[in-house]
C-alpha cells in the first residue's frame, strides 16, 4: 500500500475527500470500534470512493497500531484511497528522528501521515508549556524527517481559528514551519467547533491569500455548523475537506461525510468522489452505522430514512405531479427514495441492482422481484434490516427466484425439530449454560447437548455437536463477529431483537441477519441462514 | 391574549425569535401532539423566553382549532411571547373576507398571524394554477382584510429563494404585495431546504437592499445548513428567524431553535432571550423532546447530553488546568455541563474530576483514589465501559469511598442465592423464556418465577415479582432503554457482552453497565445495580 493520492476519482489530487471516522470519529461516545470493525469501515469508505482513509494513531492506541499492521500485511486492499496515520509532533526538546511516538508513526508504514501542531498561542503556552519558536521547531523537525522518509505529511493546524484571531502571527508561523518543511496541506482545524461560515470563510480567504499555501479544513460542530463551515471553507479556496461518517466525533461530533459530500457534488458541483459514487451514499452511511452499532439517523440531510419523506397533506397531491417542485435534489441520485418508509432495498429497481451484484438474476423474472420486493418490505417493517447482511438477502432472492430448482434451498442441510436451552446462576456465584438440540440431519434425528459460554455459544455448540460427523465443511466454518442491536418497539408492542452474525470459512466472509422478540431465536435464525448459505457452495450433506 | 410584540427581552419588538414547533415541528415523522401536549408544549417556550409562539393552522386541523379555542379560554397564559395562527391566502378568484380558511384564523383569536404564499413562479403556474397578478391580489386582499380587523401579520415566503434564482421579478412582486398590504415581516423561506450559508446570505443582503423590507429566514435542514443559514442570514440583515425545537420537522428537520439561539447569543452578542435564558436552553430542549415523545439526542449542539464531553485522556489532565480551552463556550452559560467520559485512555485526572461531577469527593483522598482507578483500569481492560453508565460508576466510586459507612452498599436491598433461565423452541415452533429467582429481601428466602419474551425480560419479571412486596418504590422504576454490545474477544478467549440498562423512575434516568461471557447474567449485573443505586436516594429495604 503505497498509494499517496486518490485514485480513478475525476479531481484526482486536486481535491481531497478525507476521512477520520476511524480517529475522531472513534471519540464519539459509545463508539468502540474492534481491529476488524476498522477494516470493514475502512472498506466501505474505499468503496464509497474518499480520497484519503485516516486510520488511527499508531503507536498511541494497541489497536490503531494492530490496524495499521494488519493493513500493511495486505489485509486491507484500497482501489481509491491512500492511507494515513495520524500523529503528533515530536516532544519538546528532543529529535524527531529519535521520538518514539514519531518512530511509531513510520513503523505503521502509512504512505501518507497527518500531524497535529498547535497553533494557538495559549495551547503552546499552557498546554504545551514550551515558545512559539520551540513549537514551530517541534513541526518543522518532525515533518522535516518524516518527508525525508518518503512520507506525504499533512499538517493539522489544532486550534487555528481560535489562536488566529488570538494571536495571527503565531498561527501563521505553524503553517508556515510544516509547510516550508514539506508539509502538502495546512489543514485549517476549529477543534472547539465555535465558528460560523461567514466568519470562518473569511478567515480562510484570508490566510490564503497570506500564505498561498493549499489549505484544508476540519470543522467540529458544537455550533451545529460543521457542514456549513466546510463547505463554506472550499467556496472560500480550501481543497482539502475532513469529514466523519455520519458526523461522529467528540462532543457534538465533526462534519458528516455525506452531507458533505452531498453538498460538494449536488450543490457546487465538485466531483469529488469517482463517477457513479454518489449513489452509494445512503447505502454506505447506513451501513457504517450498523458497524459503529448505532441506529442510523433518520432525519439525516441526504441519507436518513426520512430525508425525503413528505408529511404534510398540504403538498401530498403536488409532489405527485411534480415531486422535484417539492425536493432539492432528486433522491435517487444520493440512492436515497421520496417513500415514507424508505430502506435501501426496498424499491426494485436496487433490488434488482443488487440482485445483479449477489449473482441473482431479477431482471427477467418481474413476479420473482414483486413477490421479493413485498417480503423485504414486510421484513423491514418487522425490524429486519439486510443493509449488512447480504447472505441473508442472497438466500432471500434465490428463494423467489430459483427456490424450487434448487437441491441446497429445497432441501436445507438440516431442519430442527427442537432446542432448549438452560442457564443457571448457581449459589456458589457459577454462571452454566447448557443446550440441547434436535435436528434431521442426512435422514436421521440426531440429538447434542453441549455446554457454552452464554445462550447462544451453547447452542451454537451443541448445532455444531450434531451437524459435524454429516457436513464435511462445518468444522472450517467459524462465527467471525457477533453484533446485536434492540430495536425499539412500536407503542404496545415488545421490543425486538436483531442479530447479524458474520461467518468465515478461513477465505471469505458472509454477514447473515436474524430478528425475533426473543434474543437467542433470533440468534438461531442467523446462525442457520449462515450455515445454509454456506451449504449453497458446498451442496446438501 | 392580545400581545403583539415578545415581552420583557432585552430586544424586545427589534428581533423576533419565532418558534413553530406546533406547526412546522410537528410535520416530523413519529411526532403526534395532543391538545394538552401543545399547551404543554407552548407554555416550556414562553418560560424559555421566545418571542412568537406559532401554535397551528386553525381551521385546517381540529386539534389546532380546540388549541387555539383553549388558549383563548384562559388555559394558555403566556409572559413572554405573542401566539401566532398560521394559515393561506384566500382562495383564488374568491373574497378574503368570505373564504373560510381566513374566517378560521380570525375565529382562533390569535392576536398574531403567519400566512403563508407562493413566491415560485412554477409553484405559482404547476401548483396554484393561477397567473403572478391573481398570486399577488389573493396575498394582497388577505393580508388587508386580517390588518383590517386588528391582526399583526407575517407573510411566508414559500419557495422564495429558488423561486428568486428563477424568476426574482415574480418572488419581489409578491413580497410587495404582503408588505404593502400591511405585513409587518416578509420571511424568506427555505421551503426545500437546499440553501448554502454563502448564497443565501448574499441572496438576503440583495433582497434587503431591493425592498428596504424588514425580513424574515425560515430554514429546513435538507443540506444540513438549517442553523448556519438562519444565522447567515441574522448577520446579512434579517431580524425575525423561525426555528422549531430541536430541529423537528418534516424530512431532514428545520433550523434547530437550540442551537440558533445559542449562536445568536454567544455567537453574535445578541439578547434574544430575557435576561438569563440562555441557561434554560438545555432543560427545555430535554422537555420537549420528553413531550415529543423522542429520545433528546445526545449529540445535539449546545444541549447535548454529549455537547461537552470529552474523551480523549490526551486532553484530560490540560482540561483541569483550562477547561475553556477545550470547550467553545461555558457550558453552564447554556445549562449544559462539562462530562469527562471515562475511557481505557483515562488516569486519575479524569476519574477525580468524573467524581466531582457525580458528587464523590476524590480529591483528598488519595488512597481511595488509585484504588478506584486500578479498579476501573482492570473492569475497562475485562470489557466494561463506564462512559455511559454514571450509575454504576458512582456505585463503584462510592464504595471505595464510604462504602463501610454506607447502610445500603453495606446491607444491598436484596440479595440473590440463584436464578434459572429456560428457553425452549419447541417442535410447534413456539419459544418460551421462563425465569426463576430465589432471592434474601427484608429478611426472608424469596422464590418466584415468570415468563417473559425473551430471557433477560423473564429474569426481570421474576426480580420484580419476588422483590415488590418488599420495596415500595419498586413500581414506579421502569427499564427505559436496553443496549447490548458483544465484544470481540482477544485471540484465544471468548467474547464478552456488554448491557447497559437505563432505568427511570419518571422523574429522573440513570445508566448502569453489566460485562460478562454470558448475556444474561451481564444483564443481571447491570439490573441489580440499577436497583442498588435507586435504593441509595430511598435507603434498604
Amino acid at each position: 500500500m503505497t498509494r499517496k493520492e486518490p485514485a480513478d476519482t475525476p479531481l484526482g489530487d486536486a481535491f481531497h475527500l478525507y476521512d477520520t471516522t476511524l480517529r475522531d470519529g472513534a471519540q464519539r461516545e459509545g463508539i468502540s470500534y474492534s481491529v476488524a470493525d476498522k477494516l470493514a469501515v475502512a472498506r466501505l469508505l474505499d468503496d464509497l470512493g474518499v480520497g484519503f482513509i485516516e486510520g488511527g494513531w499508531p503507536g498511541a492506541l494497541p489497536k490503531d497500531t494492530e490496524f495499521f499492521a494488519r493493513a500493511a500485511s495486505g489485509e486491507l486492499k484500497l482501489n481509491h484511497a491512500a492511507l494515513v496515520a495520524f500523529g503528533a509532533t515530536r516532544k519538546a526538546g528532543a529529535k524527531a528522528e529519535q521520538d518514539q511516538q514519531v518512530r511509531a508513526l513510520l513503523d505503521s508504514q502509512a504512505p501518507v501521515i497527518t500531524l497535529v501542531a498547535k497553533s494557538d498561542l495559549r495551547h503552546i503556552e499552557r498546554a504545551l508549556r514550551v515558545d512559539v519558536d520551540e513549537a514551530c521547531e517541534m513541526v518543522r523537525d518532525t515533518v522535516a524527517f518524516l518527508v525525508g522518509e518518503g512520507r506525504r505529511v499533512f499538517l493539522d493546524a489544532e486550534h487555528f481559528f481560535d489562536g488566529y484571531a488570538f494571536s495571527p502571527d503565531t498561527a501563521l508561523k505553524v503553517l508556515d514551519a510544516g509547510v516550508n518543511a514539506g508539509a502538502d496541506v495546512a489543514v485549517l482545524c476549529d477543534t472547539n467547533g465555535g465558528q460560523l461560515p461567514l466568519g470562518l470563510a473569511e478567515t480562510v480567504r484570508e490566510v490564503k491569500e497570506r500564505t498561498g499555501f493549499r489549505l484544508g479544513i476540519h470543522c467540529q460542530d458544537d455550533t451545529s455548523c460543521a457542514v456549513a463551515n466546510s463547505v463554506a471553507a472550499v467556496q472560500a479556496g480550501v481543497t482539502h475537506v475532513q469529514c466523519t461518517a455520519n458526523g461522529y466525533g467528540e462532543r457534538a461530533g465533526n462534519a458528516d461525510l455525506f452531507a458533505v459530500t452531498g453538498n460538494l457534488v449536488t450543490k457546487l458541483g465538485l466531483e469529488v468522489l469517482p463517477t457513479g459514487g454518489a449513489a452509494e451514499l445512503t447505502r454506505v452511511s447506513h451501513a457504517l452505522a450498523e458497524i459503529a452499532n448505532l441506529a442510523p439517523y433518520t432525519h439525516q440531510a441526504y441519507v436518513g430514512a426520512s430525508a425525503f419523506a413528505h408529511k404534510a397533506g398540504l403538498h401530498a397531491s403536488a409532489i405527485k405531479v411534480d415531486p422535484l417542485l417539492y425536493n432539492h435534489i432528486d433522491p435517487a441520485f444520493v440512492g436515497n427514495d421520496m417513500r415514507v418508509l424508505v430502506t435501501e432495498m426496498a424499491g426494485r429497481a436496487s433490488l434488482e441492482l443488487k440482485g445483479r451484484e449477489l449473482g441473482v438474476d431479477l431482471a427477467g423474472q418481474p413476479e420473482a422481484l414483486t413477490s421479493a420486493v413485498r417480503k423485504v418490505k414486510r421484513l423491514e417493517s418487522e425490524g429486519w434490516s439486510f443493509e449488512a447482511a447480504d447472505a441473508s438477502l442472497e438466500l432471500l432472492l434465490r428463494r423467489e427466484v430459483d427456490g424450487p430448482q434448487s437441491d441446497v434451498l429445497d432441501e436445507p442441510p438440516f431442519e430442527l425439530e427442537s432446542y432448549r436451552v438452560v442457564l443457571d446462576h448457581r449459589s456458589d456465584g457459577e454462571v452454566v449454560s447448557e443446550a440441547t438440540v434436535k435436528v434431521h440431519v442426512a435422514g436421521q434425528r440426531v440429538i447434542a447437548t453441549a455446554e457454552g459460554n452464554g445462550p447462544v455459544h451453547a447452542l451454537d455448540a451443541a448445532l455444531r455437536e450434531a451437524l459435524s460427523p454429516h457436513l464435511s465443511w462445518l468444522d472450517s466454518v467459524e462465527l467471525a463477529d457477533y453484533k446485536v442491536r434492540i430495536l425499539p418497539g412500536h407503542p404496545g408492542t415488545d421490543a425486538v431483537t436483531r442479530v447479524l452474525v458474520e461467518t468465515s470459512d478461513g477465505e471469505r466472509g458472509w454477514t447473515t441477519v436474524g430478528v425475533h422478540g426473543n434474543i437467542v431465536e433470533a440468534s438461531w435464525l442467523a446462525l442457520c441462514d449462515a450455515l445454509v448459505h454456506k451449504s449453497l457452495s458446498e451442496g446438501p450433506a
